[in-house]
């Protein structure tokens, strides 16, 4: 079959992909993938990195792009391929992860009457409101081209996923496809002047304005920015809520105080590329005060509309210097929050504060601590985010179990020190992760906080308030039962449980290899209800 | 919260599933299932089954409804939980199986931005290509209504999946819900009289006819009334090809001779309740002759759209009785394809082809036997098929890796004794199926046919007899590693690993809970080519 005298377009894909500087395409391949791959013994720069479980491949896609800022690219295999990474792609969307996924169809000789095997209605459509652009490939000559759209769509801000799906028939064809055009340097945009006077006025007037750091201060390093106009203005950091934070590095950030809890006493919030807070449940307050003066500076205009707060529309880099040079000088104050409670360090099944305090305190400064707890999320945020650790907080607010498993293989692969914590139920949905952990002998240390339940679906139960409470009987949240280092172990990887946070500090010593530390807690510890 | 004094939506969903006779709800919870979960402790008559990853939930009822012939509910959680369960439910659409899914959406309050937690601009329309028919119920007092409406509509023939979205302040609102109606006598067509004439005229014309016998066949139990025809007709009985069967139950079939491969020598074709054959690729050529007179019996309309084949729509008991009574009596032939080479018994690694004759002839009569063996598939066929076995033969030709796991768990909780033979890949894709076998002790055996290698994609560039093929070389196929036998213990399931085919048998025996016999076959062997 492979008569090709000319150029074909896995040729021209690989060029493209080049022109990119994408080095290695996470992959979880099908028959229609056999040119690809077949190109690929060719195109030895560019390397394939194999994954048993498309979730897996857009996760571990998704953790590259967010570690290195570049583009990466998830190869899966038809409608199927797709549907198994769609739930790990909207988080994608909503961390604006610039995650080009490549989807290979039957070939669309088959596609008219949809009764060849793998067929789907539209593939394409199934992608569309999970990515900022979905089109398939209508000719095996614009495949180069469309991949290079699919990539420029992909990084220009606000970046996010992009999707393109190639038939089989036309990655095959015998025909001179050209490669797609590299990039130009990433546009960003300056605020409108006008814009800047009046985000200054707003928090000039205050007497206790607040900062709200987002991912996007992160994502552009313009912490050192951010710490110059905070303390002109006097004012606090704080990180997204909860709900909302996707990443935050602290430890060099001078005016950093906490998380918004939504109850901080300030008369005026400058959002500084936050998103708009995400609301959890209907019952709950907005997270910011209603009648508090809010400025939103963000480079998307989305969340604008979103939050309704005076719009800064623009890159954060060129804002903050420009807010900083617009807002007289005022007095700080940046008393951090208080800590709380000393977790009892000692206690058996083990607390999940203690946990997080210990597990924080024994990492390297400068790992990344990839956040796919769950309900051990509000007591993993205060540790891992505490400056002094000098710890990278990633997380998704997109809520799809098993992200981080895969997430932290992406981190691993772009060559990065990482510890993914996860929840015993988020374990079982990223499983299939530990296979390519080990055949790629990535250095990454799994923490499964195995308090055998749901415990997100215990929580709800309590805010419910019902018949289970009054019953405490609570169905449907049990996940006893799995030995889940011994799981680990059958995959190749290292695997240890702890049932005393005295012995956590010898699990985590890192291997050349993946090791999964399984620390059993207490069930009937499911987090804040709220 | 709990504050409700009037009979809200859970209650009415209870009593609708009641009313349907369902009697068990496979789920995998979150927050938005809150109030159904409280209401469960009073509804005791109706099981929950708990599944840890949606992609079993609705495999296993899609297992559960095929088994039992009656409709399945898998309720899952926001857009996320139905995106991980969507490549199983394509499958559930292709084999018509009346899998209702019931999602729990966030509020109703938090859509209109977009900016809640797990919310997602078209939940609904995700699901749409993949059921016949996708709902949000806007109103509480209208969920009962709509659920009835739900398994009216995927238990109408051709029967099929439903999909009912449910607002989780819908779901929890103080309101009078009334319960949807029960279900009346599944609607039956009897073909029109000119139709079966003109079938009739057809196949009475024809020296050498043949008859494919589809699903439709064994799911109406209409083998008897198939026998009856063919007789008459003297036309042997094939089931579908191998990428378009569902199931055979072959025992008692005395016109049966093998599996349709496209090479028959036949001058007419009745499709009997078969669908239209799926073409795998677009290279080769269709599984039915163009020119050869083609009858096609279905219940299914879009199927007769797809063969374009002289149309008999209706129900194929009602279709074979006035067929056998409007042709003429002919003389039979009827034997069975040779079932070619004696496999070698004694050869390590295992041969695919030893393994699975000495699987099917320890299997008990009536066992079925669940099919996602990819690559080993045709040699699974000829001795799951093979009349003096008795087996009754479940796959899935949608090609959703996995599925098989969670569809055996399914027969088993409907009762029914079931092995469910596995790719190692495929293993992968459901492996988080292990703990509900495990949590429900489930007696099912599962055969992991373990290759190390993603076979079809090897295959597939074998087809593709390009570079990979000069070098001997298959990129991205290897998938080394994982000790199954060990992996299934970790969660608590009898595992063991047979190297000799001699020690099947020991490992065959029926335990209370689950069993994963991992089998360890040639790398090399990819299957067929074609």
């Amino acid at each position: 079959m492979a008569v090709q005298t000319r150029t074909g377009a896995a040729t021209a894909i690989f060029a493209t992909l080049r022109a990119w500087g994408v080095d290695r395409v996470f992959i979880c391949p099908g028959s229609t993938e056999a040119a690809f791959l077949d190109a690929s013994l060719d195109e030895r720069d560019i390397e394939l990195v194999a994954t048993s479980d498309e979730a897996i491949t857009v996760s571990m896609a998704d953790g590259y792009a967010r570690a290195t800022g570049r583009p990466a690219v998830a190869y899966v295999h038809t409608h199927l391929g797709l549907a198994n990474g769609l739930a790990h792609l909207s988080c994608a969307k909503l961390e604006r992860s610039p995650v080009v996924v490549l989807t290979g169809l039957k070939a669309a000789a088959l596609h008219g009457a949809t009764a060849g095997f793998t067929t789907a209605p539209d593939t394409t459509g199934l992608a569309r409101q999970f990515v900022k652009w979905a089109h398939e490939s209508g000719t095996p000559e614009t495949i180069g081209t469309d991949l290079a759209h699919a990539l420029r769509v992909a990084t220009t801000p606000p970046m996010g996923p992009a999707f393109l799906a190639v038939a089989q028939d036309r990655m095959e064809a015998d025909a001179d496809v050209p490669p797609g055009p590299g990039p130009h340097a990433t546009p960003r945009l300056r605020p409108d002047p006008d814009a800047i006077t009046a985000a200054a006025e707003v928090l000039a007037q205050a007497e206790r304005p607040l900062v709200v750091a987002g991912a996007e201060i992160f994502r552009a390093d313009a912490g050192e920015a951010l710490d110059r106009l905070a303390e002109r203005l006097g004012a606090p950091v704080v990180v997204e809520d909860r709900r909302t934070i996707e990443r935050a590095e602290t430890a060099r950030l001078r005016t950093f105080t906490g998380v918004l809890d939504g109850r901080e006493d300030a008369d005026a919030i400058l959002l500084a590329g936050a998103r708009a807070p995400i609301r959890f449940e209907h019952h709950a307050p907005p997270v910011l005060p209603a009648d508090v003066p809010t400025v939103h500076l963000t480079e998307d205009p989305r969340e604008l509309a979103l939050t309704g707060a005076l719009p800064l529309l623009g890159d954060v880099r060129h804002a903050l210097a420009d807010l900083t040079a617009a807002v007289p000088a005022a007095q700080g104050r940046f008393r951090r929050a208080a800590s709380g409670d000393e977790p009892d360090e000692a206690a058996v099944p083990i607390r999940v504060p203690a946990l997080m305090r210990r597990l924080c305190a024994a990492l390297e400064p400068g790992t990344w601590v990839i956040d796919d707890s769950v309900t051990s999320k509000a007591a993993l945020l205060g540790p891992a985010l505490a400056p002094e650790a000098g710890l990278r907080y990633l997380t998704t607010a997109g809520g799809s179990l098993g992200w981080g498993l895969g997430a932290a293989l992406g981190v691993a692969e772009a060559g990065q020190r990482v510890v993914a914590v996860l929840g015993d139920g988020v374990f079982q949905f990223g499983i299939a992760g530990l296979w390519t952990a080990v055949s790629r002998a990535l250095p990454v240390t799994f923490v499964v906080v195995n308090n055998q339940s749901y415990g997100a679906v215990k929580a709800a139960l309590r805010r419910y308030d019902g018949e289970a409470v009054a019953r405490d009987v609570y169905p449907v949240t049990s996940l006893a039962g799995p030995d889940i280092a011994a799981i680990a172990r059958g995959f190749g990887a290292h695997g240890v449980r702890v049932e005393r946070l005295e012995d956590l500090d010898g699990a985590l010593v890192t291997r050349p290899g993946p090791t999964v530390i399984e620390v059993l807690t207490d069930p009937n510890d499911s987090g804040p209800l709220r």
